[in-house]
């Protein structure tokens, strides 16, 4: 159960079967750093090229396609004081009529403020001047090489997990992957100081990270998206365009997880998740949009 | 400021322009009952044709199409110790490929505890015997008159409100309606005891209810889909398939309120969203389905 | 099999049960007129409400829920000799990012040459001065009363029809409909001298008509969604949004068709439909989008 | 303006930046032969692994990102007397409701007989025992590496080309994908004999091809989707899901096309297109479905 401590070099841009930065074992930590989405580290300086750009991979010795990769996220701190954002919502989420009325989009800075745990616009305008909105960090983008050698844009997400943008993976979650390579070949990055439902900006407040995670293996079991645990709930994730599939990726995997791990019958499963089931927007931005499915433990048989 | 204690005759399985049966003046009260999904009363008797009979319509004195109907919903409180739901989950929400494993669907019946607050399965297999769901009481399905003298059906939803099983419609939320018709013509029923989001087996616990709710018209303001105000959030409501368009519709209703009754631009409106919002999954199982985008109070200007 | 020569006096927006202008009985023909969608007649006078107003409704006497009412498009000429259009693209048909450069849209007016079978723009512009669209008239709203005593806009359509403006809808083409209230109550309107596919201006050249039409009942079959058949093909016709649902709809039609009336299985009727299949995108502009899943004739057993 | 006549040795089953098989220069004309989906050549031997393996990538000099890559499709011949499809229809063309009645799938054979020109099922059941498919040969999967140096699978198709299954890519069309990558390093593959509109069972008649393409670049030209152009139409082609996003990208894509070739304004081409406009649906099956956008060209200024 080593400790690695990791300072990047390269940033992939995609994720994919790339030649591995570290080797760990199952049950290793890691304590490294991520980039913010457009390359900056913490002293602000451009070591990466834009676009999510990847801290990793990690190979984990004896990952094999079939297995399940666990990733605990232990620590994720920004290690600078400020993000940045879009200031314009994107069109996507906008009835067709209401687009003419938005102006060109730029990035605009905000002051992350981590002793008091809120951030603040840089440049607020009158109207936003008491605006402070809590801290809560989370990864943007991780996940597992994909299957068939595949390198797929940071951009976007799918089985192997990717740019979900979902705000529900902070500190303390623990993340589960399907293997798809062997060496599972872990990607990290895009850490987000805060972010709305949705990123329907486009961004959340973009920001560099110190981080640690912790792998484990679970050998021989078959999961199809990834799926994830809080200290409240059980929840799994459905990355597809339009949202009607991501819920039906989300909530098909949820299916199988209270059968296969809790033994429930499918009208079980039904009657609990029916009355009791909970969704989250994860994101309505990327090419691949994000649904969560989420149940509350104490709601567990 | 009057309040009307009034005891239905007929139900409508559609929201339209139907002969009121009672007329309200302008803050007054009605103090009612609706049936259930069914059909069925507080004593469990087939009183209408099953499929969301509502009660209603009420004409509200002095209501014109481009004004804006509020409705208090004041108590919302089950009337009877029992409801009844769907047991299998709605193939839509599922991957194609899962659907064959679905079973055919039976009604099933739920205890309603309205002293504990809890709703438990009437006859729980071993697994699910610990299952106690706290109780939501919401209204299900409730609008004004659509627009062009339609009647639709209130199996569906649109601008005009209608079956949006969306469960944040609890006791004590103030609603909003633009009004299409003279008097608006406001109808009310589909009372659900607790529903998860989405409402995926189909239904809440469907139950029938004592409500009081009073009116409020806001003369000559320009609203495009439903709002509503909780003690913590103001939200808006859009209701189209796919969910990609619920959520165009929502976010969009809600760009104009902060832009016209905040004064935010839409550089301010996106920063603020951006990072603060939050969306609720009403329903995906109706012909419509329902996204809801919700703002914290808090972060109000 | 009287022919019923009919002047309508009145015109509704929405397809329902409303009072039938003509009682006829199974094969009966009807010679008739509709107006534009803007409500203009053959002299251009403005006669009724603008938004698809309807010819009828036809009582067809014995039609009752559960049969199948067949309509024999048998004539369809404009009355006129121009018609109108709108003249800029619809927003949904393109990306977000590209409707910024959508200018204002306005009413445009185009000459009908019923003689030479063409029309071409009024005022065009020098790079279109040359151009002239082949006449294809067709009937944009058709249906029958849809179920539950609906009242539904003739902006959009479903099971019974509607404004699917699939512009497969010429003379010569037969109609099928699911009868859902006694009588049926067929309506009839919005005709187009050509369109594109999808009506992606929202409009085809609106114009008025002389139509006669054929009505026959077939007693007690079940059939879920328009079809029609043509010389060469036989089809059905999904409305929807999104598209994936309407496609989803028609080519299930298709697929019940080819089992109850040609005996095929699920595997004989694949193996058939996936190598000879064509669809047709109705439009893309209204509340609901229309597919069409049609066959040729050649390839049924 | 050199032929090269290429044998393959090795097929990928992703289009990206992989090590080009060979290079030729600007107007080169490649005779080669492309597998089946499932790795089969022309004399049914499996040399390459299931998937849509392709022959490529073939390296342009000269080529750079900005450029065009235009390819003549020569000639596209089935090089052996047999194909196999799928025997049962997708789940995801069918209302949910539906799919449970559809049995497992397996690969059926069809006899492909070039000289009449017709495939028939090799072992018809009585009702199919008729059935003959006018043969249609065209390249299901084509295009060249994406940007970014992604690899992605042959089962998706985006703005680089890719896994279309569009049926309008016969011998006699010119395809043009924009270029992302140094050389282009265009991929080729996936032949079927024939296919209906959608390839709604997922496969044409899956067959190896004998081809021969002559490739051409357009410097310093700006597209966003591929294009095609046939002795009668010009097509542009939109890769997403749903399909109500490919036909947004492939009307932008049109709409971009007749602005800057043809000097149209958005009105004028919104007059030509809203009455004149074509859409195919290429398939509606894979992960990106494929709509695609005509024109015939005696419209054309």
């Amino acid at each position: 159960m080593a400790v690695h401590h990791f300072i990047p070099e390269i940033y992939y841009n995609t994720i994919g079967s790339h030649e591995a930065v570290l080797t760990i074992k199952d049950g290793d930590t890691v304590v490294t750093t991520t980039v913010d989405a457009g390359g900056m580290d913490s002293s602000g300086q451009a070591v990466a090229e834009r676009g999510n750009p990847m801290t990793g991979p990690f190979y984990i010795e004896g990952a094999e396609p079939g297995d399940v990769l666990v990733v605990y996220l232990d620590h994720m701190n920004p290690n600078r004081n400020w993000g940045w954002t879009s200031n314009v919502i994107a069109p996507n989420v906008l009835d067709p009529e209401f687009i003419s009325q938005l102006p060109d989009k730029e990035t605009i800075r905000w002051n992350v403020d981590l002793k008091q745990g809120i951030a603040q616009l840089a440049e607020p305008t009158p109207a936003l001047s008491n605006l402070k909105v809590p801290l809560a960090p989370f990864m943007g983008c991780f996940g597992v090489a994909p299957p068939k050698y595949q390198a797929i844009s940071t951009a976007t997400s799918g089985e192997y997990g990717g740019n979900m943008d979902y705000r529900g993976f902070v500190a303390g979650v623990t993340a589960y992957f399907p293997v798809f390579t062997k060496g599972a070949l872990l990607h990290v990055g895009d850490g987000h100081a805060v972010q709305g439902d949705g990123e329907i900006v486009g961004t959340g407040i973009e920001i560099s990270l110190d981080i640690r995670f912790t792998v484990k293996l679970i050998k021989g079991k078959r999961m199809y998206w990834p799926r994830g645990e809080s200290d409240s709930h059980i929840f799994t994730v459905g990355n597809a365009r339009p949202l009607d599939q991501a819920v039906q990726h989300a909530t098909t995997e949820m299916m199988r997880w209270l059968k296969d791990d809790y033994g429930l019958s499918v009208i079980e499963a039904s009657s609990l998740l029916g009355q009791c089931v909970e969704y989250d927007l994860g994101n309505i931005f990327d090419p691949a949009y994000t649904m969560v499915c989420k149940l509350k433990k104490e709601f567990l048989p």
